[in-house]
């Protein structure tokens, strides 16, 4: 299945289009800056963890106007037949530099820059910040269970409840970046290579005759089945598991899974159930509304419990759905730019990102302009040059789950907590970019 | 651009084909019945309004195993070459009931009844799921915002902090569905037939050498276009507005838009600025941030405004961005199914919706036994037979839109607030109901 917008140039903003039929107006074709980033971390985040830059890239890789959205745009009225002429031929030719997937970046911060000529530059707005919005939210949420689990087993179960099929899928592969161990999606597991997992539902149950019978001929088709133990009553479906297996030969279920009712509980009657009839190798797969407090809750309380399948609270973020992220121009021609509008003004020109590190720990990062050299390490690298991509890791998920993995390991122990973290990440604007900002920003506010 | 999963056979959870691989084996071939409904209101939420059929059924009647996808699944090691095999001829020809697009539902109702061989009636359930309880949250969230907007416009603006590309698609669709009026997204537009709506960003502002020379630019190419005026100043750039239209020979700009800052003060300052310099016609849009509760605070204090964009309120629905949705198994092979879990417990059998209305103005349903006639307007109608959609609605968009506009006319006022209503809509289950799962609880409590 090819990707849900490969590369469609329809799919954007209106205003992205009608600024472009402007600047081809008024033959204004410089180079333009932009900066992706979160303005600032929901309440409910202590970091973000970068996701979506490869979709990002191979859009802008295979951005391209076809005769087919000529034409639709031809009708629309709006717009000049010289500037949809130039359309056909316009190609993204810009340099591309990025936080790589997998980092943890934090408010303000930015994710991505494009330096590309102005037209080039704005019409790509709308599905960079789709993607990259949407898939840091879904990794960055995704981290959260990955540090309650402490190394339990983790399964997306969400596609279901994700906000379409897109959503579905790049919310299973940014939990798998983020440390998931597998997805219920399927098209997901062929598309990203992400090991595929499910085994029954209530409905296989319900179907049979009683609930032994269900297993028994799962256990036939599956000898090494997780069984689905609470239809009717989660204690009996233990043992009924246990029976099923006992009666088909070579049967050894993988687990059973509680997907309703007091967990801990639950998981404790069933692991001493399982455990009394020799299956101690038979694990406890816990599902249902779950997210990452509940899973932090029933460790912390000794739950036995081997792998948790998460569903909503992953592949939706409730407790922050949406990150306030923003593309802005910072730079045209040459010229730094700002915007003074209340609460969400802009820093002006180019920026780099540096990480300092104590003790292996991340220490703070300096926000600067991208000729300063503070110090530490710098988190915006190239990604493309001249509309190319530039040669990266082969296996790009395989490199952003290690990233994850290094980096929560770096992360101070404060910002790894459930809870708002005390202070926030030490953030700062370094002082020449802050006298860069001052100094526009005054001359801005005397006369526009 | 085709739909993002146009009928994917793969965009499935994998349990969904396992449990095809064990009933292939078991060759149990039986009819059954599933239901979709939404278990209960989140507590934001006084109703909803059903959306997502029409990509239910295309999905449905488009629904096949590609080579492709065979290849794949026979590389997993999970299935007999026998059931893939079988996977390739499987089509899905059952029927399908539904609440009709645009109708406003309650917890516990179907809103959508499968009836097909089993294998067919399960295989479904993710993407069904996934779209219809998308689709159904943002067509929710949007009558909200339609009820607070009291006849002023309302344009998407949120394709940029909608989950993926799809939600960004689905969205527009559900929100033009729930009676707004326009979006941003190009693509939706196009796909769709909804108008288009966008000017210019920040953006356009900074790249010239001034606010006022960025005006009259976008003025000469666009003379009738809505100018974004907080790039720098507000009041400023609402002067530099009128500066501008003065200048351009035939320029006649259709408003001015607020993005930033405090909207009912700028508004009213903007409305008096217009007003004085003769542009009464110019009209004055509103965005940045906005959901349903702040444009009821606003039109209630008395702002001048004409146009909201709203984004991320509307396409990612946050306060309640994803609904209780499940898919259940209520009879197979002509036995009532039933499953007992706590909270979860399901309604067995064929059922039907009845609403009553009183006065024009709807008041309360009855969830009864497909043969059952308690009175009132059934809910849930015929779209599919045989796996052939049903004729229906020559323009199945705009009736839906013209459904909600109806439905929303006769919702008891208490269920028009934004906030909970003191009293639930009164949703009864019929008594034959009740007791045929009560008698099936208990006959499954005793042994299954």
């Amino acid at each position: 299945m090819p990707d849900a917008a490969p590369a469609d140039a329809l799919f954007t903003d209106l205003y992205e289009l009608t600024m472009l039929q402007a600047y081809f107006d008024e033959r204004m074709a410089g180079e333009a800056v932009f900066d992706l980033y979160v303005r600032s971390l929901p309440p409910q985040r202590n970091f973000l963890v970068a996701c979506g830059l490869e979709d990002a890239v191979a859009y802008l890789e295979g951005l391209r106007f076809t005769p087919e959205v000529l034409e639709y745009l031809r009708g629309l009225g709006l717009f000049s037949a010289g500037f949809i002429d130039h359309l056909a031929s316009l190609r993204f030719s810009g340099d591309v530099r990025a936080v790589p997937e997998g980092a943890v970046v934090f408010g303000g911060e930015p994710l991505l820059e494009v330096v590309a000529p102005i037209a080039e530059a704005q019409l790509v707005e709308t599905y960079l910040l789709n993607q990259l919005t949407f898939q840091t939210t879904i990794a960055s949420k995704g981290a959260r269970a990955v540090i309650a689990a402490r190394g339990r087993t983790l399964v997306d179960f969400g596609s279901r409840r994700a906000h379409g099929t897109d959503a579905a899928l790049k919310a299973a592969r940014a939990l798998y970046l983020a440390g998931f161990d597998a997805t219920s999606n399927v098209r997901a597991g062929e598309r990203y290579g992400i090991p595929v997992a499910g085994t029954m539902a209530h409905s296989y149950i319900e179907a049979h005759e009683s609930e032994r019978a269900a297993f028994t001929a799962f256990l036939n088709s599956f000898p090494d089945t997780v069984l689905l133990v609470d239809t009717y009553d989660t204690e009996r479906g233990v043992m009924r598991a246990i029976d099923a297996a006992r009666a088909v030969p070579g049967a050894r279920p993988r687990g059973v899974r509680l997907d309703s009712g007091d967990l801990l509980a639950l998981a404790k009657r069933a692991r001493a159930l399982l455990d009394e009839a020799g299956l101690r190798d038979t694990g406890i797969f816990a599902s249902g509304g779950i997210d990452e407090r509940q899973i932090a809750g029933l460790l912390a309380a000794g739950a036995p419990i081997d792998a948790f399948g998460v569903g909503t609270a992953a592949v939706v973020s409730p407790d922050a759905p949406a990150l306030d992220s923003a593309y802005k121009l910072v730079a045209y021609d040459g010229r730094p730019t700002l915007k003074l509008s209340p609460e969400k003004m802009t820093l002006p020109g180019r920026k780099q990102v540096f990480r300092r590190y104590d003790g292996g720990r991340m220490a703070g990062d300096t926000i600067a302009l991208a000729d300063e050299s503070p110090g530490g390490e710098p988190l915006l690298i190239d990604v493309m040059s001249r509309g190319r991509r530039l040669a990266g890791d082969p296996s790009p998920l395989d490199a952003a789950r290690g990233r994850v993995r290094a980096q929560l390991a770096a992360l101070p122990e404060a910002l790894r907590s459930l809870d708002p973290a005390p202070d926030p990440y030490a953030v700062r604007i370094s002082p020449a970019l802050a006298r860069a900002r001052d100094a526009l920003a005054a001359r801005l506010a005397r006369g526009t």
